[in-house]
């Protein structure tokens, strides 16, 4: 009978993979869970997307490695409208830009920088190509951006340990804080990059989730255009995740041409091309056409006002929560209750606090370190996106609503939280100020 | 200005992506191109999967990073009338068996053996993954399966260096030769496996291509069930390489669970999962209704058909040529034109020819060296699908032809191969006798 190979390279635990599962075993148990884990958009997919993606689906060549022309012009006009003029022959598309990421740290090689917290994967990633990530922490309110002077001296020690760091990751707007990192913060990132000869990686997945709209998120390859990648996909803005599609901008001049090549030379070998009937319906989204960018804004608009909401039931019950900017994630810091969770429900870690939610209240979300934090670090991640409805028909009411947050099914996942906020207070009498940011 | 990091793992060139650029290449100069180089099924997807993918079309959420519960009982039940009971929660669905072939050698972990020739990308996986291949040759006319007495051997000399192997691939038809290793074959590669404690990866992908509907396909886990994962996907029989959808089967038992948590660790972060439209389709696709099975009955009969017609025109022209068997490849071996190739044509390697083949002649097919054999085997792998017709209108009535061989734009293909064979003997003045195994 064969065993695993003990000396086989760790795989490191997906917490998305386990809260699921969990949320999983809950609901077979019969316990009703709110599931506040998992970051997808919670809406559905906008018809012309879909009649797009159903007039494709004959194509069943596997089509250019890099993706067709159509989708990789579309992708740069994209880039082009915000500021980012796009060669073509630049943009790589895969399935996902999950995909495009771990080949881009295969293809840089080296160990990558990545802001704590950040987002699951970047770190499990980067072990999985063998080299490795290292954390930096981002400045308070600065998500997705590690501290640019504790990112150079992170540089310098691990030169000098023999390890060096060969690129930074960035995610602007950020996930799991749901905050945006200023124009200074990542000017300073660029000066950092460039002094110590990093590559950046900028995830760019929820650029168009911005709250206000008239905040604009200034990415790196502004700064930084010799270096800087940036990602983005159909995934989050427009709620394609099951469809497996993102595509990278490769920075121009000849270092992004030898990346390219390589990052070509690795897709070929490990996913072939992005689905090509997706890359049909890409190329439709990434021209932007007008019922798309009122869909976008619609959902930015229900991302606001829920994130807002559940915001403040977490601030009211005297969590630290900063303020959401975009996307549907908050990032509450249980830090103030750190005392009566210890006394009352014997809660140390970010786990033990993630474990009572999901244990004694079935609400399901991700502890801290699942994003590279200290084990003790008593934050959490919200993703206020399934609370929006369980069926499509909710989930357009929700897009539809100029107050979503009153809407009975929203209303009701957001009373649930208030009364397991209050439980968890209820023990001990204490009485809190609300303390929202 | 940023350069590549000269100590990043090399990346494998693809010699897939080399072939179509060059044939891109040649077809911008405006040379008339014939490809024979790439894997590609070469018929249209059949309208019921196009159909259930429309259908699925607005699924836009990530799903279970295993694959939806309906894909995978619908494969355990394909495999299940093959021979093969399966359980469904060991089956994974991924974007492509490729990437799932990816994910188990790195679930695996540590060396793989794999046959020479076999698929491109067996190697160049194994290297990405830092582990690397150790090439096993296959007997004569049973490609696919490394011969077991020299897979013993390299296994123990891996084991003394500190490099050990921990599995074996096998390709079941094969890829590149288009033959079926024997059942003997396999029961000795599965005792070999047994003894030296190997996980067989059983890549099944052209199962259902045999030309001879009587011969069955043994798969090592009929012999070694406790071991062996195979793998298949809607690419080849199915003509749908650009969805992106396939699944492996993990043995029963301990070992194949421990497996499973690994390979969905990695999967979760590499690719999420398959794409949720393709779930859907292939859910169908799986069951085999009888429509499908006539569409695959009918590929395969053209297959055969076109692959014994350009067999014929490579042995008239003094190639050996292993009769093809299964699948839509050939694999001469124009070693018995060595003399003459090199004389009238300075052609040394397999690399030279096959340039040869594209610069003169504007015919596309990839040399030997690129499925793993030595830089002088002077064998080429030629693909026959590409000639089945430019148009869907002409691919259909290729499928329904009782002689495809004589339709006219196929007709035209073969006899533009004749012409080019003839060209290259002609300064000779050679004359040879067919060889047809």
């Amino acid at each position: 009978m064969p065993v695993l190979n003990p000396s086989a390279r760790p795989v490191p635990l997906s917490p998305t993979l386990a809260i699921n599962e969990a949320i999983a075993r809950k609901r077979r148990e019969g316990t009703p869970v709110l599931a506040l884990g998992f970051g997808e958009a919670g809406i559905p997919i906008h018809p012309s997307l879909t009649r797009a993606l159903a007039d494709a689906a004959g194509r069943g060549a596997y089509g250019p490695v890099a993706g067709s022309a159509a989708v990789r012009a579309a992708a740069a006009g994209y880039w082009d409208r915000r500021g980012l003029p796009t060669d073509p022959d630049l943009v790589v598309c895969g399935p996902g830009s999950k995909s495009l990421l771990y080949g881009l740290m295969m293809a840089i090689g080296g160990r990558i920088a990545i802001p704590s917290p950040s987002w699951v994967s970047y770190a499990a990633q980067a072990s999985l190509t063998g080299a490795g990530a290292v954390l930096v922490p981002t400045p308070p309110g600065e998500g997705g951006v590690p501290d640019p002077a504790r990112l150079a001296d992170a540089v310098v020690r691990a030169r000098t340990a023999g390890h060096p760091i060969r690129a930074v990751v960035v995610t602007l707007p950020d996930n799991p804080t749901g905050t945006l990192a200023s124009e200074d913060g990542v000017r300073r990132l660029c000066a950092v990059a460039r002094e110590h000869d990093l590559v950046i990686v900028s995830d760019e997945i929820y650029r168009d989730l911005v709250h206000d709209p008239a905040r604009t998120v200034t990415s790196p390859a502004l700064h930084a255009p010799e270096r800087t990648v940036v990602t983005t996909a159909l995934s989050k803005s427009l709620a394609a995740g099951g469809w497996r599609l993102g595509v990278a901008r490769l920075p121009d001049g000849p270092f992004g041409h030898d990346l390219r090549a390589r990052l070509l030379g690795i897709a070929s070998e490990l996913w072939s091309s992005a689905p090509a009937p997706m890359q049909h319906a890409a190329a439709l989204a990434f021209t932007e056409p007008a019922e798309l960018v009122e869909h976008v804004d619609r959902s930015r608009r229900l991302h606001a006002a829920v994130t807002r909401a559940v915001a403040g039931r977490f601030a009211a019950a005297g969590a630290d929560v900063p303020r959401p900017e975009a996307a549907f994630y908050l990032y509450p810091d249980f830090g103030p209750l750190r005392d009566l969770l210890r006394e009352e429900h014997g809660v140390r870690t970010g786990a033990d606090l993630t474990a009572l939610f999901l244990e004694r209240y079935g609400v399901g979300v991700l502890p801290a370190g699942a994003f590279g934090e200290p084990a003790d670090a008593l934050r959490m991640r919200v993703a206020t996106s399934l609370l929006y409805g369980a069926t499509d028909e909710q989930r357009l009411a929700a897009l539809a609503a100029p107050d979503p947050a009153s809407l009975p099914w929203i209303a009701a996942g957001l009373d649930r939280l208030t009364e397991v906020l209050a439980d968890l207070q209820a023990a001990s009498g204490h009485v809190l100020s609300p303390a929202v940011a």
